[in-house]
C-alpha cells in the first residue's frame, strides 16, 4: 500500500510561433501547460498534466497545491477510481466542474502513470486494449488565415501522412465560411476527411444557415457551433440541417457529458482528459457515449488520447491539436498508415522533456 | 467614464469559535473570505468578496489576479452587467461555472459596490427597491451537536429575535434525524418556521422516508436532499412526499438554476451571491425563478442578501448563516419585528473592519 508523499504542481508558459485565432477565445499567444507530479513513499513516481489555452494556469497550481495536496498526502495511491471520485466531493463546494476539472485531470493522470508503471503495463492496455491505433486529423487554429496560407497549412498535414483534417470557420461574415470551406474541399480531394468547428462563436439561426450551405462540402462533423449550454440549440441545428455534430471539449463532468447526450443531437462526443477530470472521468466519458450511439473522440493532447481511443472499440478521430506539445516531450505522436500508434511503454507514455520546459517556468504566486 | 486601474485581492482564513459539521462537507474548523477591491482612475473604489467553507480561497485570488484583473484593467466600470458577461467568456475554457463564478462573484460585487456610490444609491434600491425589509431565518451547521445543545442554539436564535430555524439533517441513521426533527418542532411550537438541509448527503430512497418522517413536524422546506446535479432525483422525490424542496447555493451560472428550475420539483430557490456569479447573476436567477413560479430566497451572506430580498417582490426567507461575518463588518446584520433590515448607505452596505480582519489575512501563493 504505498502512500502519497508529495505532489508537485507546476506552470509553463509555453509561446506559440505564431497567433493562433478562433471564433470565440480570440487570438492565442501562448499554451499553459500544468504539471502534477506524485512521489510515493517507495520512491515511485508519475506525472499528469493539463492544458488551457492561455488563461487558468495560476489558479490551477493553487488548487492542486492548496486543496488537492493536503487531501492526498498520506492516502494509498493504488485506487485511482476512488481517490478521484473523493477529491471532486473534496472541493464539490468550488467546483462541479469547470477550473476543478483541470485541476483532478492533472492530479488523476499522474496516479494513471504511477498505476501503470506499477503494473508494467501501458495506458492502451489499461484502458481496454481494443487495439494499438487509432484515425487521426489534424486540427488548425487557422480562422484568420488568409486562403492561400490556409490551403499551404493543411498540405503540411498531408505530408506528415494524415488523412483527415479541420478548419476553424465563424468568420464575420457566414459567406466567406462557406466560400473557404468549398475551396478547402475542392483542394484535398474527396478521399480526406474534413471537419469544421465554430468555437460556440455562432447564433443557433447562423449555425443552421452554415451547416446547410456547408453540406456540398461533404464534412464529417460540425463541431461546438453554438453555445455549449444552449441544449435547444443542438437540438434546433440537429433538426434542421444533415451535418453530424460534434461536441465535448466543454464537459467537465460526466454529469455533463450525459446532459449533452441526452439532447440527442450530437454524432461524435469529444472528451478531453485535461478539461473533463482526467482518464478517470474520459473513460467515463465513453460510456455514456457508447450507451448513447455516439462515436468517442478526443480534443487536444493527442500524446495521451491516442492510447484511450486506440483502446476503445467504438473509438472515433483522435485530434491532433495545434499546440505543439510535441516538442517538449520525449516520444513525438507516431502515425503509420494515417494510424497514430499508441506508446507501448509503461504508464501513460507521456514524458516531458524538462529542461526544454525550464525557459517557459512561471513562479507560482 | 472612470477607468479601472487597480483590482486588489485578498484571501481571509477565518478560524470559528468551535468545529461546525454538515452531512457532505464534514467539520469547518474556518471559513475563508476572499475579498476583491477595485480603483478607479478617479480615485473611487468598491469591494467585493466571497465566501468558500475552507477550500478553494487561493485558487479564488490567482483567478482574479492572473486572469480576470488583466482583462479589467483600463476598462470603463460603468457597465457591470457587460463587464460581468465579458469575464465569463474570457474564461469560459476553464470556467463554465465552478470555481470562476467565485471570482466573478468577488469582483461583480466590487462593480455594484462602486456604481451604487457613485449613484448615490443603496443596493435595495438599485436591486428593485420594492421593500426595505424581508423575512429571515437561522440556519446552524449542527449536525454533530448533542440535542440538548441543539435546542439551546436554538434558544438563541430566538431571543436575537427571529422566527425561523433551519438545522442539519443527515446523521447516519435516519431515525435519528427525523426524532431531532420532531423534537425541534416541540421545542420551538408551531408558529416558528422550521427548515431543514441535508447539504445532499442522502440517497434518493433515503430522502423519500426522511421526507415523510418528517411530514409531522410541518416543515417549510427541504433543503438540498441529495446529490445537486440528480435532477431526474429530485423529481423522485417531489413526486414521493409532500414536503416543498430548496436547493440553489450549488449553482453556478444562470444555466444551472435554469436545469434545476425545469425539474419542477423545487419551491424555493436559494442563489448565492458569492457561488453564482455576483449581484448580475443572483438578479437573472430570481427572474428564472419568477418565471417558473419558485420563491425566491438565499444562501450565506446575510448581510448583503437582506438588500436583493427586500428589492424583489416575490422574495421569500433570507438565511441568516453560521459563518461570523458580522464580527468582521462595521455594519451587523439589524432585525426588528422578526424582520430583517436592509442597510441604506449607498453601495452594498458592506463595509469590512480590514484591522480585525489582518490577524486571518494569508499570504497570496
Ligand atoms: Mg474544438
Ligand atoms: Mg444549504
Amino acid at each position: 500500500m504505498p502512500k502519497i508523499t508529495r505532489v508537485d504542481a507546476r506552470l509553463f508558459r509555453i509561446p506559440l510561433s505564431e497567433v493562433l485565432s478562433d471564433a470565440k477565445h480570440g487570438d492565442h499567444t501562448h499554451f499553459e501547460l500544468i504539471t502534477a507530479t506524485i512521489t510515493l513513499d517507495d520512491g515511485s513516481t508519475g506525472t499528469g498534466y493539463t492544458y488551457t489555452g492561455g488563461w487558468g494556469g495560476h489558479a490551477i497550481v493553487a488548487m492542486i497545491q492548496h486543496d488537492l495536496s493536503p487531501y492526498l498526502l498520506g492516502k494509498d495511491a493504488t485506487n485511482v477510481e476512488y481517490l478521484h471520485d473523493e477529491m471532486r466531493w473534496h472541493i464539490h463546494y468550488v467546483g462541479r466542474g469547470g477550473l476543478s476539472a483541470f485541476a483532478i485531470a492533472a492530479v488523476d493522470v499522474a496516479l494513471w502513470d504511477i498505476r501503470g508503471k506499477a503494473l508494467g503495463q501501458s495506458l492502451v492496455d489499461m484502458a481496454g486494449g481494443a487495439s494499438d491505433r487509432c484515425k487521426a486529423y489534424c486540427g488548425g487554429i487557422d480562422l484568420n488565415f488568409p486562403l492561400p496560407k490556409l490551403l499551404s497549412n493543411i498540405d503540411g498535414y498531408l505530408a506528415r501522412g494524415h488523412n483527415g483534417i479541420k478548419i476553424k470557420v465563424g468568420r464575420e461574415d457566414l459567406g466567406e465560411d462557406i466560400e473557404r470551406v468549398q475551396e478547402v474541399r475542392n483542394h484535398i480531394g474527396p478521399d480526406n476527411a474534413f471537419m469544421v468547428d465554430a468555437n460556440y462563436g455562432l447564433d443557433v439561426d447562423t449555425a443552421i444557415r452554415g451547416a446547410r450551405g456547408f453540406e456540398p462540402a461533404n464534412l464529417t462533423w460540425f463541431e461546438e457551433p453554438i453555445d455549449p449550454d444552449d441544449f435547444e440549440g443542438y437540438e434546433k441545428i440537429a433538426a434542421n440541417s444533415d451535418i453530424p455534430l460534434a461536441a465535448g471539449e466543454n464537459c467537465h463532468s460526466v454529469h455533463d457529458f450525459e446532459l449533452l447526450s441526452q439532447t440527442g443531437a450530437l454524432a461524435f462526443m469529444q472528451p478531453d482528459v485535461g478539461t473533463c477530470g482526467g482518464i478517470t472521468t474520459w473513460l467515463r466519458a465513453a460510456d455514456v457515449a457508447e450507451r448513447h450511439g455516439l462515436s468517442v473522440c478526443s480534443h487536444g493532447m493527442q500524446e495521451l488520447h491516442v492510447s484511450l481511443l486506440a483502446a476503445r472499440p467504438n473509438s472515433g478521430w483522435l485530434e491532433v491539436h495545434s499546440f505543439p506539445i510535441d516538442q517538449y516531450t520525449l516520444q513525438p505522436l507516431r502515425v503509420e498508415d494515417h494510424m497514430a500508434v499508441a506508446p507501448s511503454s509503461p504508464g501513460t507514455g507521456v514524458t516531458f522533456d524538462w529542461d526544454k520546459l525550464e525557459a517557459a517556468h512561471q513562479s507560482s504566486s
